[in-house]
């Protein structure tokens, strides 16, 4: 078994700076649950690169592709947030992943935009990425993204 | 008290195969909270007749008792999809529903849409089946399918 | 360290009184994770001013500081219903807030409207406010209100 910072590094993955938050709240919270465990909340990560928003809505300005590609981005934010919180070794089971994906009207693939997400997020945690998905479409997200995505986790906090 | 499934039987109710997951998730995932209880969170499941997606926006393409109907399908999934993680019988409590309603924009009858799903999810769980609730128009959703709902409850896990 | 309710006190803010459940679904969820301590999920606030509900699209319906206005009335409503449920006082972390924005396609400034409610939230509640948020625009929305606002929090229950 490989450690998610041995898988980031044999995929050839640096995690971003966890952004910090773009208003009045927190990037995460974790409340114990018991034996050692806490929920971790994750606030909605939107798709950019570096400070630059990655805006566009899909598929007229952003193709499916590009945008799965920018989902794949947002994971790697939760990823960041997660490893600032408590280290993404503690993760014992990614719960909850929901993304919001910036869509013109008839636009109906945002579950192939989504999986860019989460198969990166299978690759980095193994069996503990697993994760329950709701993938729907926006018509307006914060700055114009293209994505957004909240999520919850089970960690292990001692 | 009747039990859920004596519930179904009364109700005259076959509950659907639970559908794989659509993509590169799960469709549910447990993790304790002590005391033999676990949080048992479920995927968006989306409005189907078994692989037939249920699509069109409410209330030009879908009237709003047809939509009503297709959130009672949804939650039938949900419920498919409880009974294939733990079984009805162990459901303590639904917490959480998400509803998102394909809608035109001027639409804003969600709620009576979503009764349709929360009013089935109570007549078969008893009062086990009394959830939270948000409902919210989309301006598209994966498939173009009218209806997605997602579910937190907490379950007996022994 | 003052209370939530001399905080409102202070602020000269009267919580409004809980509003019943718009339809077939609970206001709030309470459920034990162990050492006194309880998960509450809190359903959909929606914009409203008593029984008024509190309508339009922002910006071009309803300005980003109406709008901000309406998501700190929705904030007081999110309180007003942890009140009932468990009293402000026993509220150890907000842990995540969703706030749904009516918004026209290309309005991106959802964080600024929702930080409305946010900082309403940490003025009340104090540091057990703070709380990770996903900011979203919705193309419709119950009763085409401005805002709705889900939560869920931690709680002592003794």
């Amino acid at each position: 078994m490989t450690s998610p910072k041995e898988r980031l590094r044999e995929l050839g993955i640096t995690l971003p700076a966890p952004p910090p938050p773009a208003a009045s709240y927190v990037q995460t919270r974790l409340t114990p649950i018991g034996d050692g465990r806490s929920l971790l909340y994750i606030a909605g990560q939107v798709s950019a690169d570096g400070d630059r928003f990655l805006t566009g809505r899909c598929p007229d300005e952003v193709p499916v592709e590009e945008a799965a590609q920018r989902a794949r981005a947002c994971a790697l934010r939760v990823l960041a947030q997660v490893e600032a919180a408590v280290g993404l070794d503690q993760v014992e089971q990614l719960l909850q992943v929901t993304g919001w994906v910036l869509s013109t009207d008839d636009f109906g693939d945002q579950p192939k935009v989504m999986n860019g997400a989460s198969e990166l997020l299978v690759e980095v945690l193994g069996a503990a990425g697993k994760h329950t998905r709701a993938a729907v479409g926006a018509s307006a997200l914060p700055f114009s993204v293209t994505i957004e995505i909240a999520a919850v986790a089970v960690v292990r906090t001692g």
